[in-house]
């Protein structure tokens, strides 16, 4: 594969844009993407969504923003892969790029969630479970969460307040990015006062529906310091799937799919999770964060509660986390997550994070999960030196 | 690029299956395109499809079908270009193999329409309209191809029965396809007698709603023949767009998504129309098959219809076109279709069409076409000698 970079990135603020329409978010977040870039038009347009045919009435997803981003004639598909379609469409770009089928892809996540309200919403999102055996007897996605976090506090002696390292952390560095939908710390008598969604999991346990998109611009790394000064080098791109129900898993706390994709890019990377300086991991509830550290190497089983509860995921801690506030508080418009995790990291490898800039990083790790993490797509990122 | 062939396909028959889930059909095409090529497990499987969102409850299609053909734990991803869908699929499955990424990819269009009656199917397929612009107004796909109909026949002088060749042609050849949904023959008073839908378009300009799925595996050209005798290549790939809506078009009648892909297509294997030895087009209306013709450059500007009137689309003619049924009498199982074509395409190059066999076709050309040709992919395959 040759090697392919990012040279530019583009976003929309995340949060309810009941001004702005699906398209309206994904080309203000692409053309925002090619002006950083300084490209005026690209190869291909990808676009990773997951319920723009369900909330929005609206497939054929990519070819109407490549259309109303002024791009009619180039190549443009929808990449779907659940809450982690943002991931999976930089992933797709990579691959693309690296063919050689194209030299300049612009990578955009969208989704707009707010126009349906919550019934229309937990519905959709129920679409990433198993509709006949899981969806079709009512089971939302907080409750199938629940019954993990339930599990987890059983199997290895938490409490429900041990969870809340992973908010406060995550509300904390949301203060600094002006993108993200919450910009207040909170602290551990909020996250103990939150009301329950389904239990273990209140509120504050639990990513916001909302809206938003995020843009990246990959071409091959040979030419990308022709676009920028500041190229951020794809180190190693990889998807991996697991059974799409809770069921049939041996042991439903182990996330086989991060731990299959995260293998998979530190042996492409030939590194180690020592070598990760930060990581913006999939914090949709804190069980989720938590099992993630665990299913990435950087935890054991068991501990990755722990392991916030010891100030690792700190920004000045071994593996900040969630550095621009994470899906709990920049937001989780789901199908654009994962885009906007890649572009956070790309921010920090430039320098450009602003006041939730990181000192001294060389190599930051993204992971967007989808379903009951039955499919995870992670990215290794590193400066070009 | 490396370049990439098909060494494996499989499909389920077309039509209403009642007694089959989504998953069901997409499993079945899966392992019959696995054990056609002989191969155990695949390195990751791509699903295309457009409504199993909004019409089967189920997102997180591929994560599905790869863990209930077996193989979780394998990269999958969705991919939706609106009816193009089952053609982006293996266009996508193609340049992730030209990559490097991996070796043994298995692409699956699969489409379950049935399950929700007419208006759901009719409201689901308008999500490949605009849908602020056009499908907000009520205005379903069969309006907008009569749209088009009525405009070609007053510009050009046509009367409906002209265009019944296309249907004649496409019922003959389904007679020959067991996997076809409608396998009868009809004459020209038939398609005179057949009830108006949107006039000018009645019933037999029509394409049928149905369920079906078909899957094809590609691996590096370079180690094809361990897996069989008669790999096909994939000589050139390409998808192009156009403007999602009619409104902005200089000409209606001109299908310039179309008209890139094939120019893309032809200038990637260096050949042109006069190469191409039969053609599976996208005939979902009498009116797309006559376009579809002139865009690719095998007839003049509205002479499609006269190309087809002249006999040149028969078994015996000068380019056979839907020679398996196509979507007319085979059936279209739109996020399907695409990838039903390269597999025909596939089974004639290799001598295994059966019936339907053509005799002495080098090279072979598919186009699927999305929205009102808002989206085009088309595919060029040849065998290898």
């Amino acid at each position: 594969m040759r090697p392919v970079s990012i040279i530019g990135v583009g976003q929309t603020p995340v949060g309810e844009h009941w001004q702005k329409s699906l398209r309206e978010l994904a080309v203000e977040a692409v053309q925002a993407a090619l002006a950083d870039a300084g490209v005026e038009r690209p190869d291909a347009l990808f676009a990773g969504n997951m319920l723009s045919g369900g909330l929005c009435e609206q497939e054929n997803l990519a070819t109407l923003v490549a259309d109303f981003s002024g791009f009619p004639g180039i190549e443009a598909l929808k990449i779907e892969a659940a809450c982690a379609s943002g991931g999976a469409v930089v992933r797709a770009a990579h691959m693309v790029v690296a063919s050689g089928a194209h030299d300049l892809v612009v990578a955009v996540g969208v989704e707009k969630m707010t126009d349906l309200g919550g019934d229309g919403v937990t519905s959709g999102l129920a679409t990433a479970a198993d509709a006949d055996y899981e969806a079709a007897h009512g089971i939302t996605f907080t409750a199938l969460n629940a019954l993990l976090m339930r599990l987890y506090m059983e199997r290895y002696g938490y409490a429900r307040r041990d969870f809340s390292p992973f908010v406060i952390t995550a509300h904390e560095n949301g203060v600094h990015n002006p993108q993200a939908m919450f910009r207040e710390a909170i602290d551990e008598k909020d996250f103990l006062d939150s009301p329950m969604v389904a239990e273990p999991i209140s509120i504050l346990d639990s990513s916001p529906v909302c809206d938003g998109a995020a843009a990246v611009v990959l071409c091959p790394t040979e030419k990308a310091r022709s676009f920028t000064e500041r190229p951020v080098q794809i180190l190693a791109s990889a998807t991996a799937t697991d059974t799409i129900g809770l069921g049939p898993r041996k042991d439903p706390l182990w996330f086989e799919s991060a731990y299959l994709s995260a293998q998979r890019v530190y042996q492409q990377a030939g590194v180690s999770p020592k070598d990760i300086n930060f990581f913006e991991l999939h914090d949709a509830f804190t069980i989720v964060s938590a099992l993630s550290l665990e299913a990435c190497g950087f935890a054991e089983r068991g501990q990755g509660v722990r392991f916030a509860q010891e100030c690792n995921i700190h920004r000045n801690g071994k593996l900040p986390i969630s550095t621009q506030g994470g899906l709990k508080a920049r937001g989780h418009p789901v199908g654009a997550s994962g885009t906007y995790q890649i572009l956070e990291v790309v921010d920090q490898l430039r320098g450009r994070a602003g006041e939730a800039q990181l000192g001294n990083v060389r190599i930051g790790m993204a992971q967007s999960i989808g379903g009951m993490a039955s499919v995870a797509v992670t990215h290794l990122l590193g400066v070009e030196v």
